[in-house]
């Protein structure tokens, strides 16, 4: 099994090297799911503005928590962000999706920028409704997608661990 | 069904007022599932210093993490956190389950910290073997046991909605 | 004249010492004016869904910078805020008023964080708009009242400075 | 009227995608006025050693600030700035102006960090002079000139709305 | 010898739980030397405005850092710091010494955000003369005195580890 | 003597304009002595994980002070570090040296980040240890090397201020 790149040979933690390289277009999308009772859900989803909108609330809070990713998770390398895009489909009367797009030109991945985007935009979702119920679940923070950078493109397959993958937002 | 709190009457988010409530001893208990292929969660469990320790550098994110909840979560109020743990157990040869417990002294609960530093953990871990397997999925975030404040404690029911609260960790 | 507090005797910059004041409730209000083309004000006010709600994520930018004053003002103590309202008024076709209330109980007054409240929000508003407006003013950030702590309360006079405390939102 | 870049055709808001677009050598300038009392400027401009130097905190502010624009503004790109320049000029016996130049060369413009460069100045002046007039005004915080990027330079116009710009700092 | 509070009977990190200690008055005193050539000494000791105060600058970053101690320090209990004070005094023709007081009323001690002060002030001292001199060197960054708190007084005895704190500044 | 850099000809403190220069490949190399008690020592270099590890909670927090340089050294540009690395090594049974390297392809050189790293990693082996060794001390925080630039490459000499960098780590 080849060895976890954030360790060097003595198993110290490391920001791996990526001065060498090349900086290319980089895409990665990540999805997660926050479950709920179907009255929250059905809160959520009306969103007229006399209610407050649950929803853009936690689109801002992903999109900024993705941005700040390099300072929340050790070993990841601080960027730039280039495009930061959330999405909230609601897949039955009790799942929120959300799905996240990140670009950058640069020499390292972004597949953790857009599940931190995911996680935070999920954890705001459960702050504002926490009042009306407590047992709201995260579930199934994933990456869907990657293209870019030296390894290929990576695409969920269907016999993967979770099986949310399988359940496509319009 | 009641209405909001983070919204006012013209649908406004707010950071609710809680100036006028009595500082309370509280606690708040949360867990989160990282699902893996089974090498990968072997890999972890070896912790063989040659190796590197991939649970040490999560546990230290999701701390971090918890004192920064305040500045990732729109409208949740900033606190000073005086306690924090974080637990990690292999539920089965590819789950690994994540604990925190998060206390203060104060006019807030603390559930929001709790879930955020099992969030940034489990990124934690996700980013550290994404070299050798992106497929990882962070499931079943939630809260699990809540004391303290007016509202009285919560314990998360068997029938909640997520089916991995009935798994316990030794 | 007095001397300014955040210096001491030889003119070096400090935190004020405020360790021996007592904690008591305090109260600050703040407002300021962003100018605009009244097309953009329209665009603003034009709050259906699928327009995007400008005011919303200005609203969420100010309250979260305010959480983050003690961050930004160098001799400015960090503080946990308790609560942080923000209101947006059009005053005429070409003007949004912008009002924030900070409460905590605490030792130190909190008019920076109604005052950072508003700058942000009001940079933020500038930032959403500015593709089709960069001729955007922000005018008139000042403090309104103040309440609490032991120099007594403090409310704008009509003679003060600046002339926009003469307009009242409704 | 064309519609604002920070939204989809949903309504819901974004970052921009900017990952097309070319590096190009972009500044910005920005500028905006402190009024206050005449002792209090007097005060300030008393820039003996002994007595403290406000303006030298209120820039360092500034630029600190500016280089953190991206993790105050919800929807703006982080960037990594590679120039910024305060200045401070006596208008008049109670005026203050505050002048910021931002440079960089990338995918993105840098007016919003010119713009908070002067903001975060001007809210650090009030909070040195508060304890001796908390009547402060921060007015006609607006952008300059901006040069570099696709939609050619801009340069305030001497009808737009303020009439702050008429006044020019030696 | 005792254990290491920091780590649990498991050897997990963790902070350390404070929230049944009682809040008492702190102060913690830290002290460290930057040792440059005479000549970059002189510079800055030539605090004419028209050279420019990189004493006042190092101090405003000293203050700035330990207001986010427990954003740098893993396992440092966040605080809402009371009051700091950073001192320069120069030893002799090429040390600079560097002096940090800090209080707070709280369940934890402020000895990390003093020495954080004095560190960050020393790395500023650098950052600004690097240009002149890169052979600047920071010493002998130690706690001096520490009172409040359980654990009684602290204060440094002259055969501690360190010789420079037989060196007292005027 | 040359001026200082981050001065302009008015005294003014300023973010020094790099926009023009070009982008090459930097290294810096940084080290650290921390002094103590040999128990104390001992007890960190006993790295059985039921002890807990001292040595990978600092490395983290030097990696992640790295990241956020230029958000606590006042002047120093924000930039994407691209490989950050720190190692300790036992001298003698009192003294723990910390060595960084920093890695970056950009316009300014990294030798900010290399000492930031050191100084952070060493403050936290003194916060993991100060429960039972308050005396301990952070000594001969310095640059060792720097390459890239248009100033050339600099190594530290034998005859430069402290004598520590004469002890090389194995």
């Amino acid at each position: 099994m080849p060895e976890l790149t954030h360790f060097d040979d003595a198993g110290a933690s490391r920001m791996v090297d990526i001065s060498e390289k090349e900086a290319t277009d980089r895409v990665a999308i990540a999805s997660g799911l926050v479950r709920m009772r179907a009255e929250t859900l059905a809160r959520i989803l009306d969103r007229s503005l006399v209610k407050g909108d649950v929803l853009e609330v936690a689109r801002i809070a992903g999109i900024m928590a993705a941005k700040r990713t390099g300072d929340l998770i050790p070993l990841c390398h601080p960027i730039s962000l280039e495009s930061v895009q959330i999405q909230f489909t609601a897949l039955d009367s009790s799942t929120l999706r959300i799905d996240s797009v990140v670009k950058i030109r640069g020499r390292t991945g972004v597949e953790m920028e857009a599940l931190t985007a995911v996680s935070v935009a999920a954890l705001t979702v459960y702050d504002m409704c926490k009042a009306i119920d407590r047992g709201i679940v995260i579930d199934a923070v994933q990456l869907e997608q990657k293209r870019g950078g030296v390894h290929g493109p990576y695409l969920r397959s269907p016999d993967s661990l979770s099986g949310s993958n399988l359940v496509k937002p319009d």
